[in-house]
Formats: structure tokens, C-alpha cells, sequence
């Protein structure tokens, strides 16, 4: 198949673009270097350097002999997004190409009118090329769990039938999220299933939880080719930020109480996921919805899961419980269903200790480029 | 009170303004003149030539000595807005200023990007204004019965008790609607329900249905003080429609088979349902929501009647069934609850046989300006 990956240089575009290839595909990646951009202005540091897009698919090529074609641009840019449909008419195309952080986009107004502007300004372009170039092209959009909140009933995927004063129907899913970047993810949900109504678009939405991990299939001990990684409060993904606060001797930072439970899953499962929905994709006037991840934690039981882990190596693990300034329960009912991507074939990689040690071992060998501002990076971007 | 209204130019607004300072509030109107500027690029004609904001506070304190503050500028940009919120420091503000036809917002890519563009930010900026320069106001906005599209279920005003496998909560009515307007609306109470609660806000989301009418308390027999009256198929609502084309003796244009059922109510009604809202707000950290009609009508009902009261006056009149381009039911069920503005005071004037008379009369007086393209203006709008 030929697939887009939009937002492609981002912590899962890059992996994903890599196993795509690695599958067979022919895979063109379109960024405009945004998270680079806003992870820089934070004053954030990464946990090593990553290659820029020309040299990321030259050092892949030289690694496994694919070829993947590259667009460096901004997807609200209806001139060139018509360029790249035009050059690369895809069968599918897989949305990434969003402000990726709740943290970032409750900062400020700035912040959050970016997040605003860009996300949906690019899920409407989307939409409208895949419309105008390739009605038959599969869209799959990367949403988010945190788009359903907490609520006290279980959590379907996507839909749910509700029975009210004796009559039935079919809704999507009441959501309400808490933060901004999450509901810019419900509207986009909001104008894909309009717009698939309305021009018998097909279309998958993948309701993922947070990530974790580094190490993939195509980049196993090849630091070259590995994503992003990084630990700050903005950007940093829970479990990967612990770990390297761990590595570094600084105490893990846990939000509030730390019962504010989610569904998680390795950045492998990720791969397999977003594989599993392009090739199999829904009928036309289709919107489907999966909720991916493969096991739910609380913030409290990662945390003392990276202690047990972090004192095993000598570590010596402090935990802190900092003040929460997201809109969260941190104690609360949490009970997702996960079974449509199982069935599409899904084998979770869950996170057990030898995986968490992996981590460990990955992260230890940067230990001295930490910077330990870096965690509060957050608090001090204004 | 003080009053800020937004979009205070428009259909609604401009009466929205005569009708709070009528009642002894200190009001101030922003508007930027769009509506003007879509209906004159769509080549479509107003029943009558409206005076622009200044003459009309001109005429408005002529005639009953109160005096409107105006500001011409466009919402969507952040030094207007903080100019206007800082001159004028509201009590409450009430939010028209969308882009507010369906028609037009499914016209093309262009007027899509505008409607999304348009709405949802000037709704974001609006929301930053209040948290940051008056915290406490009420904000008033103006949403739509179309968020809810014709579910098979009873609609309730806003909120709906969830029961599901034994468990159940409190959700915001799940909602899809028919057009991308309507969609940003959607939207737009996601984004008002999100900083509802982060930040206290005290909010009121009206889900108005479909209005008619053009005379109220305050230009009775004031032609000059009327509001617009469009009767093109894009910022034309269809019983006013409906009675232009029978006073110019040309079919009622029907979309589809007739039966799509929505509830209306008179502009005198709106002029009552937002100022009981606006004299009631909520207390911070509620969205309180309100269905704001009247009495259900499908569109064929209201076709029969402008049809008999147009013979009534020998005016012969036809109906037409048309191709639909909306994305609609045409035969459903459709029960929504509007028990909230009734509590709350408002006594409804129900469209009798002597309202369509008044319409009528109204409407006739201005019969040689009718310019019958107009009804088609969307149709030739590329």
C-alpha cells in the first residue's frame, strides 16, 4: 500500500514509518518540525540527539535498504498539502501531525491557541484533500483515551447504545477531557464522523493511552534510528520520564494523589496497532473506533514499579507528589474495553520487569546528558 | 447590568440589543460586519436595506433615548477583543458572533475553513477574555437544537443520566448534527464545558431552534429598526423564506420529503429566552443548558401553513420538493424537552394563523423588492 504518515518525525511517526516500510509499503513522511520547535522554546533537552528527516530515512535506507519518501511542510498550508495528495495519492493515511501534549496546551493562551489552530486546522485539511484527491483513501487518526475522561460507567470503543424513557439508540460515546489537547482530539472526532457522514469517508480513530518504550523491532540497539525520548513535564510521557528521573537520582514526580488510573502500552504494541488498522480498513461511511492499550496502571503503581526496578540496579528511588494542575479525579472508577485491536490480531507486549529493565539500561547509557531542569521545564516556560 | 453583545449586528443581535437596553441595561455591541459581507458575495438580497451600526444606534436612541456603545472589529483578533473587554468590562456577555448558516458552511472547502475558523475562535478568545479580565461574568451563548441532530431517544436540555451495565453517571447529551455550522457548535460547547470547569466559569449554552419573525416590542411599526431578513436558500431560515416566495408568488422550496421535524420559536421569544438568561446566571463552574423553542413543526407543516394563509390573501400559493444536499432524516422521531426557559418565565407566542397574517403584511409592503434569484443565491454561489 502507499501511506502517508503525517506528522512523521514525532516520537510514534518515526517507529511507525520504519515499520511500515519494514512490512512491504511504500511510505512517505510529512513533518514541519513543530515538537522540535516547542520542545527547543521550553528549553527542554532531549535525551540525545535525533537526526533531522533526511537523515533519519538516509541512515534507515543504509540500515535496511528502504527507501522512504519525505515532505518537509505545514499540513494548514492548503498549497502544499494539495502538493503532497497530488505527488503521493495514498491508500492510507495516518494522522499524527498534532500539538501532542496536554501540559503544553494548558500553559498559556498562546499554547493553547496553537493547539487549537493546528489540530483541527490540520484535521480539517486532511479531510478535505483525502476528499478532493482520494475519496477511497482509509484515514486513520491517531485520538486519545483521555478523550473519554474518568466516567463512573465502563468505557466502550467509540460507541454506545443507550436506553432512555423506554426508546434506544446508538451514539458515539459522550466524551469530556481535561485538558485542551484532549479536547481538540473530541472535536476531531467530531468533524471526522460529520465528514464521513457526509462523503462516505472511511475512517479509523485509535483512542490510545500513553506510550512507553523506545526500542522497536527496526531500531533494536541501533541509537541512530531510535525516536525521540524525552522527560520533561511537557513532552515526556509518564513512564519514560520516571525512568529517567530515576536513572538520573531525582525524585519521580506523581501529579496530585497518583490513583489517576489509564490504559498504557509499549511503543511496540503501538506499531502493531496502527499496522493492524491500515490493513484493515472499514467500509466507506465507516468511522471505527479502537481503544488502544494493552493494560491499565495507576500513576502510583508505575511509580513504585520504576522504584522496584530503579533500587534492584542500586538506584535508590524517591518518589514526590508535586501539586496537579490538571483537570483530573485522582481517585476514580476506570474499567475501558480493549478488545477490537485483539481481535484484529494484537499480542500485547505487557510491561514486565525484564521490559522496564530494558528501559533502564537504555536510558543509563545517556545518565550523563540528564539535565535535571529539564523536568521542571514546564514550570518555568512562561 | 453591563452588557456586551457580540455579533450585535446580526438577525438576533441587533433586537438582542434594542430589547436588554430597553429594559434599563448599559449595552455594548460588537460586530464586524460579516453576515453583510457573505449574503453580498453570494449575490443574495435582503428584504430591505439595513442601515449600518451607526445609524442604527442613531435612529434606536432617536427613537427611545437609550444609548448603545459600539465597536467595529473583528473578535478573532486578540488586541480588538482585549480592547473591547478592558473598555468595557462586562456583567455578561452574549455570544452571536458565528458564522451562523449550515447552507453556506457545507458550500465548499473555503466557506467549511471560514465557519470553523471563524467560530471556534472567536468562541476560544471570547472564553480567555472573560478568565482573564472578568472572571465572574456569564457568558451567554448562543448554540443550536442542531448540535443533537433527530436521535431515536428523547432529547433532554443538555445532560443525560447515563445507565449502563450497572452503573451510570451524568454526561452531556451525546451529539451529531447535519452541517459542519452545526458541527462547530458541537464544538463549541466541548470547549465551553472544558473551561467551565477549569477555570469556574459561569456559562449558559442556548440550543435555539430555528427562528421567525421580525417584529418585536421594540420597532414595531419602525421599519427602520428592523433587523435583516433574508430569504436565500443559505442565510434565509425557512418560514421566513417560505412567506417571501408566497408574497412573489413562487413555489415554497421544500428540501427533500418535508418530514425533518425541528422546534421554532418567534424572535420575540429569543429577545425573552436570552434576557431570563441572562437576568439568571448560573453559579461558577456550571454550563447550564436550555432548548430554546417553542412548538415543533416538520417542514411540510410549515409549508401548508404559509400555503393557507397565502390563499387566505388570493396569493395562490405552490410547493416544491427539491433535492436535499443537507445531511438529514427526512422522516424521524423527535421529542426534545424545553421545560428550562418556561420555569425560568417565558410565556411562548405560538405561531398562530394571526402571526403568519402579521408576517405576511410585513412581508407585502416590500413585494416589488423581491428579487426571485436570491432564493437560489447558494445554488450559483461557487
Amino acid at each position: 500500500m502507499k501511506i502517508l504518515i503525517l506528522g512523521g518525525d514525532g516520537y510514534l511517526g518515526w517507529p511507525t514509518a520504519m515499520n511500515l516500510s519494514n512490512h512491504g509499503h511504500e511510505v512517505m513522511v510529512v513533518d514541519n518540525y513543530l515538537r522540535r520547535k516547542l520542545v527547543q522554546e521550553c528549553g527542554a533537552k532531549e535525551l540525545f540527539e535525533v537526526p533531522d528527516l533526511n537523515q533519519r530515512v538516509d541512515l534507515w535506507r543504509d540500515h535496511s535498504g528502504h527507501v522512504l519518501k519525505i515532505a518537509i511542510g505545514d499540513l494548514l498550508d492548503w498549497d502544499f498539502i494539495e502538493d503532497v495528495f497530488k505527488g503521493f495519492p495514498p491508500d492510507a493515511v495516518i494522522h499524527y501531525a498534532e500539538q501532542p501534549s496536554g501540559p503544553y496546551s494548558m500553559h498559556g493562551r498562546r499554547e493553547a491557541a496553537l493547539t487549537l489552530t493546528n489540530n483541527l486546522g490540520v484535521t480539517f485539511n486532511v479531510i478535505q484533500a483525502v476528499h478532493e484527491f482520494v475519496p477511497e483513501c482509509h484515514i486513520v487518526k491517531l485520538g486519545t483515551m483521555g478523550e473519554y475522561g474518568t466516567p463512573n460507567i465502563d468505557i466502550e470503543e467509540g460507541w454506545i447504545n443507550i436506553e432512555h424513557k423506554g426508546r434506544s439508540d446508538r451514539f458515539l460515546y459522550p466524551r469530556q477531557s481535561g485538558s485542551l489537547y484532549h479536547t481538540t482530539k473530541i472535536m476531531d472526532t467530531d468533524l471526522l464522523w460529520y465528514y464521513t457522514r457526509l462523503w462516505n469517508l472511511r475512517v479509523t480513530d485509535l483512542m490510545q493511552g500513553p506510550v512507553y518504550g523506545l526500542e522497536t523491532a527496526e531500531n533494536q540497539d541501533r541509537p541512530e534510528l531510535y525516536s525521540f525520548f524525552n522527560y520533561d513535564d511537557l513532552f515526556g510521557t509518564v513512564l519514560n520520564r520516571f525512568i529517567v528521573q530515576a536513572a538520573a537520582g531525582y525524585p519521580l514526580t506523581v501529579y496530585g494523589a497518583g490513583g489517576q488510573t489509564r490504559g498504557y502500552l509499549n511503543i511496540r504494541d503501538t506499531l502493531t496497532c496502527v499496522q493492524l488498522s491500515v490493513e484493515n480498513p472499514p467500509e466507506n461511511g465507516e468511522l471505527r473506533i479502537y481503544n488502544q492499550f494493552t493494560e491499565t496502571f495507576s500513576v502510583n503503581d508505575l511509580a513504585n514499579r520504576v522504584r522496584k526496578t530503579g533500587d534492584s540496579l542500586g538506584l535508590s528511588v524517591k518518589i514526590d507528589h508535586l501539586a496537579n494542575a490538571r483537570l483530573e479525579r485522582e481517585e476514580h472508577y476506570y474499567n475501558p474495553v480493549h478488545q477490537g485491536l485483539v481481535e484484529l490480531g494484537l499480542e500485547p507486549n505487557l510491561l514486565t520487569d525484564q521490559v522496564l529493565l530494558d528501559m533502564f539500561n537504555v536510558v543509563l547509557r545517556y545518565r550523563d546528558r540528564i539535565d535535571s531542569d529539564t523536568f521542571l521545564s514546564g514550570a518555568s516556560h512562561q
